[in-house]
């Protein structure tokens, strides 16, 4: 006996036709006894078809009313799951994020999970039901309906299967799984059997785009192994846990990751005296601008002021502009100079920490390849360089081919 | 101040643009004071588009899930009126049925209300909102999703009226009123300014189809005035009342009402013993055939038999048959006969009972258009004579224009 959490997104219960072959293939796929939970995102473009209905009546598409339409994009894909399984005479029963016992935080549109209590989804499996749930979606302590923001459906998956104690949580999506690096830049990418929470967490913060940092998260505090898998093949995917397996050898690098959604922001001649930093980072940050790699350089004749950089999330950009208009006025700088077309290159692995020449061996191929790097930062399990964005899909294979096709 | 519930159809919120006309008339035509709520019912043919979507997938359009799936649609319907009113710069909030406190049977897709806690309803007309509930639908005391079955959004914005003592409960719809008979059969038929909750009750019953009977029993439980006006015009509609104003002369016969969708069944030569009626139309019961008018007659020659003739509704005619091919198994009948062209044409009034002559005037009129009554049944308040289908507008036409033009 088994007790599984399975998620299928959007695209794979796009139409009717779809959402049978996830039927067929979930009853093939499991003993008699297994207990099975389902996680739904909404079909196919549904969402994008309510936020087009608002945006014909307001522009303020966010907030209470949102997500009271949003979430009936997963209401519809867990009552035709749930007929699709009846149909092929399997019971099944359906809950929707409240009667799921998701209790979330009040803020709409991007809420957190603050508690499961899954007596109704534990007594349904227990009367042999296979329960669909719909992702994405749960409901505050006051009854109003939450949805929880990107990667919602994918965080309700893991966080139901740390409530129920599920032995695994399968991730079905459109790829085989965790590539140690992107194989639309890297052909010979090798998926990957395991990776760590810790690896996964800073592959996803870093670039890797195929699950969320969140729901990572939740299956490390919760220690739930996640099966990232496809959709479309019986193959295995790959297992997100605490530690590798005993027969598995340790990995000093797990992977290369590129993100291009980087811009570099650069303030020259700030005074270099205490509190001028800090008053630059507390005013970002109260604009709600999130800061990424920081350095401050230090000029070689002294002339009392300092240049610093900084690097943000191109998404931010406009925000951040109206805040460095502010800057100007509240204390000296001689310039500000914003580059919008840079890319950061990291490699990710917990053995690293124990071993020294990984980032010199990282440095000495992006010399070779006349690579300049602008910044590095660094953690106990990754480094990262920011680089020019038209260079940082050369800078990833060549990464990639001196870690792993020389090993 | 008043407090209004005010309830819109499917073909009134069919398009955004709809809606904010709907919010227009709303804010223009109540005072500042006023609190208001607004039933919904799903946008235009979104229900239908549900129902295609299951029918893909099963053909048990019916049952919990299916509920799970036709509430959405509604839902959608409040989210987004509660963002036009909130863009057209009013408060207002959406509830579903649960979040309105509506408690329903588990009867899934037929749901009746049992319960309405208008707590949050109360609450958020307080702080100022115009509040949006979801018609149509409730919870059951497990949390499961109901929806109520036809009328249902009439009957929740007339039981939330009940709930939160309004002064009234005005139904929007696409006639002006209700009429002394249809207006498509009758072109002078009068619209009513008043009429009673019994006689628009036996109005409905008897084929009068702008008002579910449903909606009128609850208005007349808690004695709450429902107003049925226009969507689409600012006239004065027909209230619907315990009993008429004072300055409302009494009316004999307030309406004249039609209704095809009728079959006569025969059952001859039945044996004239105790038990054998009972017998037939316990079988009926049992079937969930709803058998109308019943009526025995006996042979002049006594033959021990006797001949049993009843109407159903002709929806329930494929389920009668097979009924019928039991009864024939169970005793001896010498034949039955079924007869699906016939139709029932009605007076209704209140003031008839104290009246000698309103059945003669009826069948009087009839008779003089060589109209054959085939079964005649009364109440306290109505008169229906079975007629041939496809002499019931004429008979419609020729009893209204006796009882309405004369007097």
């Amino acid at each position: 006996m088994a007790l599984i959490v399975k998620k299928f997104g959007g695209s794979s219960v796009a139409t009717p036709d779809k959402m049978r072959a996830i039927v067929q293939r979930v009853l093939k796929g499991s003993q008699p006894d297994d207990k099975i939970v389902i996680v739904v995102s909404a079909m196919g473009k549904s969402t994008d078809k309510l936020i087009e209905l608002a945006s014909q009546i307001t522009s303020k598409t966010y907030g209470r009313e949102m997500d009271m339409l949003l979430s009936t994009g997963e209401q519809v894909s867990i009552a035709l799951m749930a007929m699709a399984f009846q149909e092929a005479g399997h019971k099944s029963i359906s809950f929707t994020g409240a009667q799921a016992g998701i209790t979330t935080s009040d803020a709409f549109n991007k809420g957190r999970i603050l508690d499961i209590q899954p007596d109704r989804i534990l007594k349904a499996l227990d009367e042999g039901n296979i329960v669909i749930v719909a992702g994405f979606q749960g409901i505050t302590d006051s009854g109003d309906i939450t949805t929880l923001g990107r990667g919602g459906s994918d965080t309700t998956a893991v966080a139901i299967a740390g409530a129920i104690h599920a032995d695994v949580c399968e991730i079905y999506t459109d790829v085989e799984g965790i590539y140690t690096s992107d194989p639309r830049v890297v052909p010979n990418a090798q998926k990957m059997k395991e990776i760590t929470y810790g690896e996964m967490l800073e592959m996803a913060k870093l670039g890797a785009g195929v699950m969320q940092p969140r729901a990572v998260e939740m299956g490390s505090r919760f220690n739930i192994p996640i099966h990232v898998r496809s959709t479309f093949s019986e193959n295995e995917g790959t297992i997100i846990q605490e530690a590798y397996s005993m027969e598995i050898k340790q990995y000093l690098i797990r992977g290369v990751a590129e993100d291009k959604n980087v811009a570099k922001i650069t303030v020259l001649g700030i005074p270099n005296k205490p509190g001028y930093a800090y008053k630059l980072f507390e005013t970002l940050a109260n604009a709600n601008v999130v800061v990424d790699m920081i350095v401050q350089s230090v000029r070689v004749a002294n002339e009392g002021v300092t240049d610093i950089t900084f690097t943000i999330s191109r998404d931010e950009l406009a925000s951040a502009k109206d805040v460095l208009e502010q800057i100007k006025g509240m204390m000296p700088v001689e310039d500000i100079l914003i580059d919008d077309k840079m890319a950061k290159v990291s490699v990710v692995g917990a053995g690293m920490a124990g071993h020294p020449g990984i980032a010199s061996g990282m440095f000495g191929v992006l010399g070779k390849n006349n690579i300049n790097i602008e910044i590095i930062s660094t953690s106990e399990i990754s480094i990262t360089c920011l680089i020019s964005e038209d260079q940082v899909d050369t800078a990833v294979r060549a990464i990639h081919a001196y870690f792993f096709d020389e090993n």
